[in-house]
């Protein structure tokens, strides 16, 4: 029996050929069809494990492409890709040229919105539905799946508090898991779960409020009743929100057990859901439990630290502090732009904040690092997690931009530790008082020291460290890719030629430090893990041209372009800054 | 009578000294003040007259500056600037080296915290009772004066979101006027409406959902019930929530009756209120005015042409659209994220959207730009209005960051028009499709041009103009301040030693043309209205540096410092970018 039903559908059209009672097995089939893939080939579980019934009531009910879905984040959409021409392909999966994690537009006409950070859906699904309503397209359905996690966060809210004055063709459906990748956190959770719970009456109704068709809560399991009440909503006007209760994890049990740990499990058994074990012991620390421990250590010597993340406890290693000073860290949710405030409104009264934002995420809250923090020069000090080309998470999650973004905002200091030490020291060094904000970036996973527990040393701030001593070459570099550079003139036999400088800071750059490492080499070049534009080495290179200094240089680092998906090795490669492109290019260089 | 209770308040220990009775005639002396000045000097008028009242009972009430008061935007602070030490310097307002027209930290110790963008007063003020409740003070009362545009805003949903669920020492007064700078608007807003009309019991409602005490609403212009509800609300634990309906431009009677004119409206008759007549048919038009009628001009030809924007209709002029288009022009609220992300939506179908949006808000949706709009190549134009220095709104609002912040980012085009035809041609060009987002950025008020009605020219994208040839030194400018280069090589003896290049087009940069004329001069001089760091002149700089062109440049621009208030003549002088500092540079320059 098994993927009798499935292996014959191909895309909506034949699934909305099945008789409605087939549904249940299909589900099933579907649901195997994931386990068994993600088992093998990583990836994210639980999140669409969900969503099956609901993806297959869906696509059942609504006239998709025609209709328009779009899957807020999209770590549930699988069911959807496998459903959706993508079934045999599906083993692709975040692979290099193998499909993306998440929907996206260019892979297919049945993924109308490119998704991968949250909130993003209700906007999207109200610009398209007053599209049609303006094209006169009035039989259009349009569609955003939002979970309870993404729609606390403020965009969501915006998104709702314009649909709810106009009369779009919108139906928002609330995927209700209490969790996102993390528990959900906050009033407006409480809020849902007490109506889940029968405790709030319908009349009393915070998307009610908001002029909104409420209906539900349903369960999100029950494929006849999703399908009914689908089938009702299609004919009511105006916006409309349909409140799903689902079960994370659905139908493996120990992914509905442990939901935080099957969000993303790494590879299992398909059959009993065990995770295979790894001995990880003998390898160096992640940094961000480098960043963990760390925070816990210096917040026992200082009863001012606080801890700040925006949702992403266990992915950041912020629940150490969590764990071990429960009232002095926050996880305030999917919230950036108020994760960044709060900590200058506590910075105010002499806390000394580490708020942990994905670099990619801080993207959100850029207004409120300028505005609230910089401005005001507040001694905030961000961590940003995930810096540099972070793999298979692809394109919506590189933090390539954040030095660019970042550079050009007055009294903040950025940092780019080279290794787990330096990120220790450096996190010592700003919670010692620096006047000034400071971003720290690291990169997503492990470093290369196991004795990386080394007594504190402050640093000094925009002091430059000299690496190897040549006299020909000078190589700049910030961050943990300055790895690389260190492996190639390990290697490289013209080795003698080449300094290596390594930058813990990026900003403030002791200008004449710079100027004189220029004067005393013949060739320049720069690395970075960021985009190439408004980076690090056009800093230098400004330093060059404006200073007359007349020195080749080269600018490595991420190209003008959007990079996919695929190992942080081969995205690496396809920029041009691992070890063999390195390679290259050192032994172009000789002594005559 | 007049000024006879206000002259003696030097601060608010003073004021808590009158008898309650007293505080209705402080009330109109303070109104009178404020009217006074702001007829004479300019500024904001109607917000802080709405106020008058609230400003009184809260430093009558709490205990400030222990107690800690955050005023959400800070249009309406100019009553507490003037009751907390600043009476005598208040005709200063928004001159240089004069007080800010914001709240703002470095000036006074009443003022909490700087401020500026909407919403961020509800995160700032909760930050500050967490570190309150983190050091033991118990008593401390930390209170966030929002109003119900700006509390409408993500941000503020995601604070009141995480203050539901703490136990922190929070109060929240919704100052409801029903305006922002121009009407509020919103599902939100409609229900605020309601709850103010008596049309929802009070059991059902939003706020109480989200976990605060709800009181009100109640008449913000009655001080005995300002006053004793503030008193009752100091012992309340908890985060609590005070809903005070108020009336913009209160005790003027114009004011009260034209709000949206009376927001800032210029000078005025302080006694009748009437705004003092100018005539300035003369006057070449507002860039704003531009956008505004080349907008509906192209709506005309083209149906799928819409207009964004959020919560700036009158100030973009995006008034003429939803005036001539209804249901293709949408104002969305203060809600940048949205706005964006809307726009992309509706592209995705198809739509020309016209997403205009001050540059100095647009780092509220810096990752919708980047996620979701140039990511997935959607092809929104964005009309960056206030681009540059913005003169007296200062450090908070000028717009200087944008080329640096969106240099960096894919597929995007970054225009900076010199004058009005070409901003003119820009919109035209862009509305005609490029398959790619682009950002025209243009400044605040008046160009240079009568006759600025021409008729469309499509533009070459990327194309560079030659304004005038010399041999010697190549001035590269873009956006408007190349004005300032015009003149000068107009009033210096050596201009034919100059010559200038104007970029319409700051990325895509033409490399090759950009070399040639590097090549083909001795020296290079850019200049930009933006920030020095990651701008325009450092990719020059670049190209220079990584191709070897051994060549002088300079790059003039704002430097790496946040500007502040004062004319925008000042503030170019301040950064060197006037035009008596460049007759300066350009003088050192001889044929020998």
């Amino acid at each position: 029996m098994m993927e009798n039903l499935l292996s014959k559908i191909n895309n909506p059209t034949d699934l909305r050929k099945l008789p409605e009672n087939q549904l249940p097995q299909l589900a099933k089939e579907l649901r195997d069809f994931i386990i068994d893939i993600v088992s093998k080939k990583e990836g994210h579980l639980g999140a669409s494990l969900g969503v099956v019934e609901l993806t297959i009531a869906l696509h059942y009910v609504f006239n998709t492409p025609e209709d328009l879905l779009v899957w807020d984040v999209g770590h549930q959409a699988y069911g959807h890709k496998i459903l959706t021409e993508r079934r045999d392909i599906f083993h692709t999966n975040r692979e290099l040229n193998g499909i993306s994690g998440f929907p996206k537009r260019s892979e297919s006409i049945y993924d109308t919105f490119g998704v991968g950070h949250s909130s993003t859906s209700i906007s999207a699904a109200l610009g398209m539905a007053l599209a049609s309503q303006l094209k006169g397209e009035v039989d259009k359905q349009h569609i955003a799946v939002i979970g309870d996690a993404s729609i606390a966060s403020g965009m969501a809210f915006e998104g709702l508090n314009h649909a709810g004055v106009t009369d779009a063709n919108l139906l928002v459906i609330l995927n209700d898991n209490a969790i996102g990748i993390d528990p959900s956190i906050g009033a407006l959770k409480n809020y849902l779960t007490a109506v889940k719970e029968g405790k709030n009456p319908k009349q009393n109704n915070i998307i009610k409020s908001l002029n909104f068709d409420y209906s539900g809560p349903i369960d999100g399991h029950d494929l006849p009743k999703l399908i009914s009440e689908l089938e009702r909503l299609k004919s009511v006007k105006g916006p409309k929100f349909l409140h799903v209760i689902t079960t994370k994890g659905k139908g493996l049990q120990l992914a509905e057990e442990d939901q935080v740990k099957y969000h993303a499990p790494g590879k299992f058994d398909a059959e009993t859901g065990k995770i295979h074990p790894k001995d990880e012991s003998h390898l160096p620390p992640k940094f961000q439990d480098v960043f963990g421990h760390t925070l816990v250590e210096l917040a026992n010597q200082n009863g001012k630290i606080i801890g700040i993340t925006p949702a992403m406890p266990t992915g950041s290693s912020m629940t150490y502090m969590m764990e071990a000073f429960p009232k002095r860290a926050f996880d305030v949710g999917i919230a950036e732009q108020h994760a960044v405030t709060l900590a200058a409104g506590m910075a105010t009264q002499g806390m000394v904040v580490f708020c942990n934002i994905y670099s990619t995420f801080l993207q959100r809250a850029y207004d409120q690092v300028i505005h609230d923090v910089a401005l005001q020069n507040l001694p905030v000090i961000f961590c940003l997690d995930r810096a540099g080309l972070v793999g298979e998470d692809g394109a919506t999650h590189h933090g390539v931009f954040d030095i660019a973004y970042l550079n050009c905002i007055p009294n903040l200091i950025i940092a780019s530790p080279k290794d787990e030490m330096e990120l220790r020291n450096i996190m010592f060094t700003a919670s010692e008082g620096l006047n000034h904000p400071i971003a720290i970036r690291y990169p997503r996973g492990r470093g290369e020291n196991l004795n990386w527990e080394q007594p504190f040393e402050k640093m000094k701030i925009g002091k430059i460290r000299e690496l190897q001593k040549g006299n020909k070459v000078a190589v700049l570099s910030t961050g943990t890719i300055g790895d690389n550079v260190t492996k190639v003139l390990t290697e490289v036999e013209n080795s003698a030629l080449f300094s290596h400088y390594h930058f813990p800071f990026i900003k403030p750059l002791d200008v004449d430090a710079v100027k004189s490492i220029i004067n005393s080499h013949d060739h320049i070049i720069t690395i970075e893990d960021g985009v190439i534009t408004g980076g690090f080495g056009e800093q230098i290179s400004a330093i060059i041209a404006t200073n007359n200094l007349n020195k080749s240089i080269i600018n490595l680092g991420i190209p003008d372009s959007f990079i996919e998906h695929g190992t942080v090795f081969e995205l690496q490669q396809l920029c041009k800054i691992d070890v063999n492109h390195l390679k290259q290019l050192f032994n172009t260089y000789s002594d005559v």
